[in-house]
Parts: structure tokens; C-alpha cells; sequence
């Protein structure tokens, strides 16, 4: 057994805007003072995280001029080398300013859509000269409160033009970054475009590049939908295309809460990483949380060593769970590797298939599927309790 | 102003299984005798439906004899042709019977796979046999209470494989049979597979006849995920694949309520009813509902005859908001039409749009959407206000 | 029919934090600038509205000196002379400012609760003041995100001290002021204390002074948890507790939305107005709405102005609802008042009820409820849709 | 650490209905064969379960004739007093047959009500019989599915009626016997009354004799309202009304899973655990879950071996949990205990506490609560993590 001490293989990255969450509310101001972002490279490195990320405007404050951008990113970089911090990853904030009260691509005053594809397409520049390979993309305001609002259909043609355009861009200045978008059911708008990890699986087979564009699925915006995370994240693997991901914890289906990673549905925790890690997931494990509003600045950091330690407890408890004979055991009695089996045999037809009747339908219904004593056996192995 | 009696041209059909539904529930008995399908279509015919649809299961018993079968399809065609009901979609039970107690097209045990694709591919055959034109799969059954059953991305494999079959007889039998997914999140399984429209829709470009499949979603399917159901079928009908749909009522996000249409969300209906018109869907209107376990047939009858009659009213409710000179101007003053204009000019580069500076922020950011007053005069035409 | 417009004889109170809401959310800047008290109350005045309401820091911005604060005061209490707007109710602010950030009566840290308590009994004076019959405790912040934050039972003893406090305090102060808690699941605490109206109904009968003591149910609030508002409406009814009422609409479980009222399940709405109305309720009407974010100011007044059209045109509806013969007949064909008929005859005991054996199950099985005709002319009547 | 063997002594007890549920759902057929409840009695002692409890038509069948129900009913107890096993709670049918389709207690049909009453009292009688302590009501009928079936003041009056009369037959023939009222918010009713721990608590406060009635929590229920199940115990202790409890699991807010104990928010069970065994609840540990229909009755073994054991894991580490002198100082940290001193000074008044005005706002305010590393700790004792 490790300490469940980080390091930079494991490949750890957090948002600025998360260590930086000052804990204002819907119904309160802000509880802590504003956190350097130099300071937060160094206090990240200190901890045993590989990255940091950030929307343009957590670093370079919205409106600022040219000659303090440059000041504040060369600072910034100065952390960054001196940590040997990375930044894997940037996103363009779309939704903070009150011009983006009605969305940012889908807005429906044009004016508006050509001023957010600008801020995406400089934010684009900035994230390459940073060296990061996923660019992630939250609309997080592209949604309504009526149905009168918004034809859906056209507002879909409007994100479509936006994420082509952003896509061409990237391939005409040559740049080795994909996209990633970022699913949400509601909060802050009453209902968001492209609600979940399926809809925008969809909506990127429309695209004109859909190979430079994935998803980046948070725990918390799917169980937001009472959705299984650990399933989507199966379908957005299956379909190649699981670019990013942000992870945290959310008690059921309520507002957004962003608990730090493990501390909502542990369970569901357990078997996400069970999933990523043996599914060979080779991006970063990237925490989008926001520390309790309770917390001063020790709580901040013990809640962002609280994720990495949490990932690093499931990882080893899920590689033991793995490697249990009884588990394995369970596995075969549920037939789990079965499924692997296709159901035709090699070069058989329907015609095939429908001669083979010798099935007994009786029988099969009376087989049990033994998934409680496997379950269990997770439930065991999350619990850290040693087989006798 | 009509008084709301359906004809055929309304194209409403409803399943067998749901004016024959005989009120059994988790905790308790049926509550209703059995339905003879054959009163079921000239009750239907009498009032004012066009279409009747059946799950395999609910019109031939399961177990059948050859005999009984053909004996029980000529009877309910005698009664189609005396009415002039049509049926246009017929699906498969593949959730009922104790051998699906894991799935069907994604059980582990092979064998039962196996004998799932027969039972749909007999089927369909029936479905051709009765002009049926949209082929339903609800895959009811394919999931998992703990996501050690399943490894969702060999699950899909088998999905995918199940569904190829089914298009590739469907071809090679050349019948003109197009199949719609039916997506739902949880219940009977603690998470199903292809949990909304948007995980249907994705899954769908992955097959290998995508162009012969699309969805079918349900109302309460969605509201079940808290999701908005107007914007999943908005999307649906972007990607051209709403090929059949599934109306009734839900009361938010607990268990499968299957209500009469109109009987849950009223004003998300309003929009439904709103964008299918518009949208020149000329597809079936088709009920999937559950009559309360408390009524009787004569609250059965009530219920449907409900159905078709809100769907009506909810018609002309949305013809007049949209002839409405106020909601022209209101949809004016929120500028919900300058959407429809590209975000780009003809032929304009990403170059040319960051050169294009000269917007004012601070302006655009006053600018109301005037979106309250036009969803009052939403909610006003809902509610049969006249202007004044 | 009348064209809706209300008069203050409607009893149509609005919290001054919901026309003055700015529109600043989780992830957004106020979009809105501030509104001047004063302009509120004259323009609520115009609008047809009775009342206003406010928390201690709506008014007089939290740390205010004395002589701003009268100054403040004054300038306020000119307007409500001048416009003839009354002060139905007074809260108090336990939310906002960061001392709060662990409850305010439940604080772990005793100094914050003896401020918070001080904080209120000014406040009372000051509701007192200006003639206020009802203080509304809303305690947003008397929660916790983990479990081990807060032995929920000794929360309860400080809660239940801090009202006694108050109680005590108003007896002998001899105010006309009752109290009314106003429940929510969550938001902005993971949990809060008092999650619905039934919590709140049973911990004030282990007050000092249950007399003095109600609720003041939130739609929204028991909608987040997806209860039947109008359900607990009748229960607080039932234990005759239903002190004050905050109206708006909410779309299912989600984040706390603050819709206007009718926006959200307006057939809720519906039935809520309907038991108000004939349950002689006879307090203020209260909106406790947030315009949304979209809005300018003119969007503002026309979602205020919605509220109060909404609950005028269900009233008429409701009324109308309950004089058609059609639904008299059907609500004798659901027995509905049956149940209003005592299960015991006067004076039989248990030993006779069990003596009066004749009852046919079945036959008193097979009988039909009528329900859905019955809950089809309630949709009839409330879209308006006219007898035949 | 022992092997988490329950004993008797651990007063571990099951629904005959719990380990006999068939498996059959809203979608499908039972998959299981009948389970006869002497070979229940017999298994459960053997797994080291210590009590039984049941429906009165779980054990006889509804309908039974006199002698038939005598034969049954000394059958098992035989396999009691063979075995050791205690009945500790009985409770009624009052929702599966047809006849309690619009409820028992509150059906609209005065004679419906008069022979639910009467199920009840014999029921009361076999309780007394078979030496139960408790008596637990569901009323899982109680209640509708349009606000326009039920005026739930006078359903309330209705439901007082009948628990008044079974409260006062009890004291009558001097059972030494209470009830437990279980609150459910929905399914399968729409809506039922009395929907959580909160609603209930508050009717009973109405009763003729509140002190005989308290309440039956079932995890899953709460959790289906997406309320905190350890809130809604700690608010039932501190009434003083915990009188029985159901423990199970479930997945947050969609249908009733009733999944076996601890399969659900484990973190949850956790602290629930820890509550009750700090609390010094000494009632039954009763499960009430439902083993899924996948499984064979090796299934149902090892489901309900599970819940046990997941209660036995729990337990201890939660008293490991407590006993960490690192949580005892986190718990000073956090100020916990703090907030089990007064708020006010013994004899201190309102103006006293006025007085008292030297508190420093903003120093309160930035003090952190250090929540974080209270919740990893716990957490890191679920996950049997060792300090270091």
C-alpha cells in the first residue's frame, strides 16, 4: 500500500477557477480573497499535480489591455517553468459577462455570436502558444428559460457554424489542438443545449471536422440528469471520442454542487476509475470542483488533496477488485465475458439464426446472474475490507 | 373553433397495450379484465383514431401455437379491414418474459441473445405483413443494476451488432421498414442503456445502415432525466431522425407515469405540439399511456379520447399563438428569427472576423430579450385568453 | 370576464429582492443595474400590486450607520404613504454575508449565532414598525455539506432556542407579529434543516409557542424535491398553519429557479389557486420570483405583471371549474365527497365495525373511479376551452 | 476486525416479502418461484438474522378461509420456536388488491375505508398474537393522481380517524403495541400523502394519542425526494419518534429500487450507522429491500448476507471514525461541538443579548470550518484507509 501520495505521472490537473473559487453564491457573497493564479502553480506543483487549466478570463481579466495581458501571462509562464506545471488544457469563458445572458454561439443577436467566436478564436491562440492540446468548450449559457426562445433546429445550425468555424481556424494556423465539448443539463439557463454526454456525441457527427472534436463529461452535470456516469463515459469511449474529463462529486440530482471528486456517489467513483484506468484513458485527470464555501484557504487545499487522494485510494482499490480470484470467480458465474462473444458465429446469416431453435426458454429464464455477490465484492473491495 | 373530434387525417394510433393496460403496478393487481384486441380496434375506429400498434407479445400470447397465431392475426385484420385502422409500427416484447431478466441484444448469456434476434426478426415480418412502415425497439431490459455487470462498450458492440442484423434483413427481405430507438434512462433496469434521444442518436451513426434508423422518443422517457422534451425532439428532428414518437404525460422525475398526453407538463406539450406542426413531422401521433389503475373502461375510454383531444386543443392553441400580430412583434423585440442569419458573413474568414472590432460591449450587454412577455403570450394562448 | 388586471383588494405583495433582483447567478454579473426602493414601490403601485416586503438588508445595505439607515427608512415609508402600499411582511437576511457561510440560529460558531440573533430582534422592531404582521425566517444557510458537520438533533435545539428567543421577544415587546418558516430541500447548502413543509410543520409543535408559529411554503422549494405543492399546501392548512405563501414557478428538480408565477406546472398553479381560494386563505399573495437574467428592466415589470395576470386568470378558472354542472356531476361520480362521511358512524365502536361483515370486495374492487374525466374537465377549464 | 458474522444480538430483521419478492415488475414476469415462509424463517437463521416481519397476506394468502389461515399460521410458528426467530413487526396489507385502488384509509368509498379498518384490527390481533412490538402503516395507496380526486384536508381528517381507532382498540384490548407510520413521496400513487419523516411527524402531532405513533423511515423513500436520510432520522430521534426503521438502498430520485443495504449512497449508510449506533436506537435493523429480478434464490442469499454484513462493516467503521484522535481534533476544528452549548447564557435575556455588542464581523467571517478534511477522514475510515 502507497500513501496515496501524488505525482506528476499521475497526471493530475486542476482549474484555475476551481483552487480560485472565492465561494460567492446565488445567495452570498464571497468568502475568500482572491487567489494569485503564480501562487496557485506553485501551491499545485507543491501538492503533486501535473497541470493547470483555465478560461481566458480566470487568467487575463475580461477587458484588460494588451500590455497587462503580456505582463500577466509571461508571470504566469515564469510559474509554470519554474514548477515544470503544464497546461494540457484551455476554455473560453461564455458566460460570465452579462453580454452572454443569452448565449454566446446560439445568441440570438448576431453581434453577440461574432464577438464570442473572437474571444474563442484568440483564447485558441493563447492556449497553443501554452502548449495545450485540448481546447474545451462549455456553453454553458446556450439554452433558454421558454421554448418560445429558441428554435432548437436553428440554434443547432449556429453552434454548428461557430464549432466549424473554431475547428478551421485551428487547422489553417496548424495548431495540435482538439476540441472538447462539455455537457450540461440546466444551470445556469433552464435547459442547456446539448444536455448530455449523448446529445453532444450526436451533435458532433454533424460537424465538418467531427475527428477534431470529442467530449469532456463532468461527474456532477450527468448525475445532475440522474444519469450513470461510468455509462456515458462507456459510450463516449466506445465511440472514441472522450477527450477530457472533469472530475467531481455531485449528490444526486439537485444544483450544481462541484464536491471535490469522491466525496458525492463514491460508488459510482470507484467504478469510473475501475473504467478509465483499464480502458488505457491517457488524458488528464482533470478536477473541476469548488471547494465549500465554508472553507478558508487550508480547506481550499485540503479539499484539492482530497480529489488526487481519492483517485489514487480507487485506483488501487479497483486494480484489486480486478485481481481478486474471487472476483474473477463471480465474473465467470455472471457470464460478464460472455458478452464479449458476438452472437452470430463468423459468417452466419439471419436465415441461419432463425433455424436454430433449439433453445430452451424455460431453462435459460431460471439461470441466476449472481450480480449481488459480485456487486458486493465491489462494495468489499471499495470499502477496503481484506478477503478472509 | 372545432370541437375537438379527431378523424384519421389527425393520424393519432395508439398501442394495444395501453388502452388494454389492466392497471397492474409494482404493488398491486390488475384492475381491469382483458381487452379483446379486436373491441380495442372498433373502440379506436369509434373514437376517431386511425392507428393501432402492438408489441408481438400483447396480440399473439407468448408460446403460441402456429395455429393460434395465424388464427388470432386474421381475426384482428378482419377487424382492421372492417374499421379501416391501420397499423403503422409494430415493436417487440423483449422486457417481459423472465429469459430477459438481463437484456436481450446485450444479455450476457449468448443464447438468449440469440433468441431475442429471432423473436424480432419473426416480427418483423409480421410488421410488413400489416404495412407497417416504422419497426420500434425499446430496449428495456439492456442494462444493469451495478456497473460490474457490464462492460458498456462490449454491451454497445453487441447492441450495434443485434440492430445491424435486423436492418440487414430488413434489406435483404426488401421490405419498406425504417426502426426507431426508443431511448429511456432507468426502469425496469437501474440505468438502461441509451438513457435519452441524445445517446440514441449517437449511437445510430456508429450502425451500419444508419441512414434506416432513427429514434422514437417518449415524453415522459425524457422528463424521467429532468431533460426538456421539446429540445430533444428539437435535435431529433435537426439530425432528420425522429421517424415515430411516443406521447403522454409525466409529473417530473420519479417512476414511469405513462399519463394521458397533455396530463403532465401542459406547457411543454403546448411547445411540442408548437414545433411538430410547425415542423411538418408526418409522422403518426402515437399515445404510449397508461389509464390509472383506478378507472374502470369507461376511464379508459376517457383517457384516450383525452389524449387525442388535448393534442387537438394544444393545435390550435399554437396556430393562433403564432398568427397573433403581439407575439410577431414579441418575437421581434427578442429577435428570435435574426438566429436563422448566419453568424457569418458569405464567404467572411476567420481573419476577417477578428478584424471586425467595432462592437460595443457594454451596449449589447443592456439590450433586454423581452422573453418574459413573449412566454406570457405563450402562456395566455395556452390558456385560452383572447386579446383584448 | 374581466381583462385581469389586479387591484390591491387581489392582496398582491412582492419581495423587494425580486423586482430588484439584478441577475447575478452562479456563473454570471448582474445584468441588471440597482433599483432604487422608492421607484419600486410606486412602481408596483401602478402595477396594481397591494404589498411589499423586504429582508433587513434589502432596504438598508448590511453595516449601515444609524442616521443613513433612518434616512433610508424614512424615504421608504414617504413612498408607502404616498402610494398606499403596505408592509404585509418582514424577513430577515441570514444568507448573504460570509459570517453566515455556517448557518445563522445553527451556527457551530456560538458568536454567530448570538449576532444572528440580534440581527433578527432589530429587524423585529423594525417590522413592528412598519406595521408587519408576519416575520418570515428562511434559514438558507442552517445546513451542512457533510454529515459530519452537524449532529442534526442538536441543531435542532439551537434552532428551536433561537425561536423561542424570538417569540418571547415579540410577547414581550407586545407585537402583532407572528412567525413563518419557510422550508427548502437545498441551495445554497448541500442539505438544509426544515427541507419541506411537512419537517417544518412538526418541528414547530416542539416550540414554546407553537401558537405563534407557521410556515411559509415555497412552490418552488417543495417542487425541488418533487413534491405536490398543492399537497402541502393542504396539509398546512389542515394543521392551520399556512401564516404566508411565497408564489413562483419552477420546472421540476433542479436548481432553485424563481420562475414567475404559472410559468412552471401552471396545472399545478392551477389547483393551488383553486384550494387558496376556496379555503377562504385570506393572507397576502406573495411573489417571491426572480426575473430572469435576460430581462432589462422593462422585462422586469412585465414578469411582475405576469404573476399577479397568472393568479387572476386561474382564479377565474378555477371558480368556473367548480360551478360547471359537468364537473359536479363527475365529482359525484368520483365520490369525492364521500369523503367528507366519517368511517365510523357516530358512536360505533370497533367491535361493531368489525361486526358489519357484508362487504363485497370484488364487486366494490370492479367499480370505476372516473378520475380522468373528472382531472380532463380541470385541463378543459383551465385552458379555457368552453362547455359545449 | 471480526468477519462481520451478524448474530441475533445484532437484531437484524427482514420483510417475508423482502427475501420472497418474486421479481416481478411494472415490464416483466416473476423470474422466481414462491418461497415458503417456514423455509424464510429457517434460511434467515441460518444467515444469523434474528427477526421476521410481514404483511398480513404475505404469510396468508387474502381470502384465506379461517381454518386454512390457522393451519398456515401454526406452521410458522413452529419454524419460530424452532428457530429462535422473533416476529418484532407486523403490518398490513392495504394496497395490492383491486379494492385499495383509490386508497384504504382515504379511498373515497366510505365502505372501502370500513373494511381496510377491519383488515387492519385482525391484523392488530395476529401482531399482539405473535408478540410484535411494533405495528407499522404504509399507506401506499393513499393518495392520487389529479388534485381534483382528493381534498387532502379532509383525506388528512379521514387518515386521523382510522389510526385514532387503531390506537384506541390497541389501548382497548391492551396490546402492548405502537405504530410506525411509513411516509413514501410517490409510486405507487402519483402522489401519496404524508410523503416523507417530515410530513408524518407533524400529522402524528394532530393525533388523539400521538405518544402510541411514531415513525418507520425507509432510506430509499427519502432518497427518492432527494432528501439526506441521516437529517430525516436525526430530526424522527429528536422528536423523539424513531420507533422503527427500513433500511435499504437506492440510487437517488427516479423509481423505488429497495436495492439491499448499502448498495445505494454508501456514504450515506455511513453516517446513518453512525447516528443510529451513537444514538443509542435500540429497535429492530430492519431491511426492506427488494433483491433484484436478475438473480436466482442464491442470489436472494447473498443479497440479503450482504445487507448484514454491509451494516456490520459500517458499524465498525464508524466507531473507528469516532475513536481517531485525528477526527477528534478535526471535530474541535470544525467547532462540532460548539454548537452544543447554548446560545444564550443561562437567565440572559433578549435585551442582554442586545447588549452584547462587541462581536467582530469580519474576523467571524473569515474563520474556515474545515469541513474538507473532517468529510476525507470519514470518508478515508468508509474506505478503510489506515492513518498513517
Amino acid at each position: 500500500m502507497t500513501d496515496y501520495s501524488p505525482t506528476p505521472a499521475d497526471k493530475f490537473s486542476f482549474g484555475l477557477w476551481t483552487i480560485g473559487f472565492r465561494g460567492r453564491d446565488p445567495f452570498g457573497e464571497a468568502t475568500r480573497a482572491e487567489l494569485d493564479p503564480v501562487e496557485a502553480v506553485h501551491k499545485l506543483a507543491e501538492l503533486g499535480a501535473w497541470g493547470i487549466t483555465f478560461h481566458d478570463d480566470d487568467l487575463v481579466p475580461f477587458g484588460s489591455a494588451d500590455a497587462e495581458r503580456t505582463r500577466i501571462i509571461s508571470r504566469f509562464r515564469a510559474a509554470l517553468d519554474e514548477t515544470g506545471i503544464v497546461v494540457p488544457m484551455v476554455t473560453t469563458n461564455l458566460f460570465s459577462h452579462p453580454v452572454f445572458k443569452d448565449g454566446a454561439l446560439t445568441a440570438n443577436d448576431r453581434d453577440v455570436r461574432r464577438f464570442a467566436l473572437r474571444k474563442v478564436l484568440r483564447n485558441v491562440e493563447l492556449a497553443a502558444e501554452l502548449g495545450a492540446k485540448t481546447f474545451v468548450a462549455w456553453g454553458g449559457r446556450e439554452g433558454a428559460e421558454t421554448d418560445a426562445a429558441k428554435d432548437v433546429r436553428v440554434a443547432l445550425d449556429r453552434y454548428k457554424e461557430g464549432i466549424d468555424l473554431v475547428c478551421e481556424y485551428i487547422r489553417d494556423r496548424g495548431h495540435d489542438l482538439r476540441l472538447a465539448l462539455e455537457p450540461k443539463p440546466n444551470e445556469p439557463r433552464g435547459d442547456i443545449l446539448l444536455p448530455t454526454v449523448g446529445h453532444a456525441l450526436a451533435f458532433i457527427e454533424r460537424l465538418e471536422h467531427p475527428e477534431m472534436v470529442g467530449v469532456n463529461p463532468e461527474v456532477g452535470h450527468e448525475q445532475m440528469a440522474g444519469l450513470n456516469f461510468v455509462q456515458g463515459i462507456g459510450q463516449a469511449l466506445w465511440a472514441g471520442k472522450l477527450f477530457h474529463i472533469d472530475l467531481n462529486g455531485q449528490h444526486g440530482i439537485k444544483y450544481d454542487q462541484d464536491l471535490r471528486f469522491g466525496a458525492g456517489d463514491v460508488k459510482n467513483a470507484f467504478f469510473l476509475v475501475d473504467l478509465l484506468e483499464s480502458a488505457g484513458y491517457d488524458g488528464p485527470r482533470h478536477f473541476d470542483f469548488k471547494p465549500p464555501r465554508t472553507e478558508d484557504y487550508d480547506g481550499v487545499w485540503a479539499s484539492a488533496a482530497g480529489c488526487m487522494r481519492n483517485y489514487l485510494i480507487l485506483k488501487e482499490r479497483a486494480a484489486a477488485f480486478r485481481a481478486d480470484p474471487r472476483v474473477k470467480e463471480a465474473i465467470e458465474a455472471s457470464r460478464v465475458n460472455e458478452l464479449a462473444t458476438p452472437t452470430l458465429t463468423s459468417g452466419e446469416t439471419a436465415a441461419d439464426l432463425l433455424a436454430d431453435d433449439k433453445f430452451d426458454v424455460e431453462a435459460a429464464a431460471a439461470r441466476g446472474m449472481h450480480y449481488e455477490r459480485l456487486d458486493q465484492l465491489a462494495l468489499d473491495h471499495l470499502m477496503g475490507v481484506p478477503a478472509r
